[in-house]
């Protein structure tokens, strides 16, 4: 491996099983030895972790979309100077839960602000894009059911409209960039899942 | 008066002299029966006062550049959505102490982040520009000796040197809209001020 570290992201809708695969992931690498590390977005820092409670805190329904976009480029950008870049210039391996396409898909596409949450995110992470992201694809009504379940928070209770707009989002990105992200049916067992992304990083270890 | 309100600001190193002249300029209003709003920024709002609150803690020395751009953007969008916006639209004159010209001469210029801070600020704000911006001129020195008395928060706790450089950003957006910044020497006395602030008001709600 390059001295550069790999910075491996999962993208999707919650309850796309992108936890579960995280978790695999990370011991794949360690079995290999590799020094890996999982953080997850919006979060990761002291700083992050406060604006993600801001972001998330059901009471806020006033939030402005673009306040909402900002909160999330400044934890970001928090994110990318005080834990992904260190760890990638250690030549580690970072794992992030949710990168820059959450932006574009969720506020972007989702809150319809369009192409400028790519540029406040180009500024807030200096231009720093993963190596590869694994986008978990599954359909907004069924993403839904699966978190049913589970405690919502303010972005989980949007409306369906929001959630296919985010889904087309995560679309649009992954042909604009189809060496980067790669896109798994998320209707798969664990396993099968599992081994795809094992399949994608044993490619990308071999090129490195 | 126009339906549209009058949006003024108050800019300039804390010690300058800003909160006399707006309660000053609050009582000018009322007198002439304006309904007469005063904000401030980062702040005015629920979500901007938490912001508001991470921003200036001092704890948060590992707090990076661009992350605390965003974060007075993103406290900006929600202050002009929830209260600077719907008061304009009510025809009501709003007093704000900082507004975007604190980012460009905080962040772009003394944090010597660019051009980048104006146009992340353009998105925030929807292109909402004062009708007139009092810049009250204090040299970084003298305000440095104003302020010693007073309890620091974490930027008024930067070198002189940073200082130095939001000066004369501030400066050089005098220079760029005379027409919209009027520089006031903020070593006048508070009554010599409040008398140049009233005549340039007079002015401005003569054309209107």
């Amino acid at each position: 491996m390059k001295q550069q570290g790999l910075f491996i992201t999962f993208e999707g809708p919650d309850g796309s099983g992108k936890t579960t695969q995280i978790q695999l992931l990370q011991k794949y690498f360690q079995q290999k030895g590799l020094r890996c590390l999982l953080s997850r977005e919006p979060g990761g820092t002291e700083i992050g972790e406060k604006i993600r409670t801001l972001l998330l805190d059901k009471a806020h329904t006033e939030m402005d979309f673009a306040a909402e976009a900002l909160l999330y480029a400044a934890a970001r950008a928090q994110h990318v100077a005080q834990v992904i870049g260190p760890a990638l210039r250690r030549g580690e391996v970072v794992i992030c839960d949710r990168f820059v396409d959450s932006s574009i898909a969720y506020q972007g596409y989702g809150r319809q602000l369009g192409e400028v949450v790519a540029q406040i995110n180009r500024f807030a992470t200096g231009e720093l894009c993963p190596d590869v992201t694994f986008f978990m694809q599954l359909a907004p009504e069924k993403a839904r059911e699966r978190i049913k379940a589970r405690k919502c928070d303010r972005l989980e209770l949007e409306q369906l409209a929001f959630h296919q707009r985010v889904f087309a989002g995560y679309q649009q990105l992954e042909q604009a960039e189809p060496q980067r992200i790669v896109a798994i049916d998320a209707s798969g067992s664990i396993e099968e899942i599992h081994e795809i992304i094992c399949e994608r990083m044993e490619a990308l270890l071999l090129c490195r």
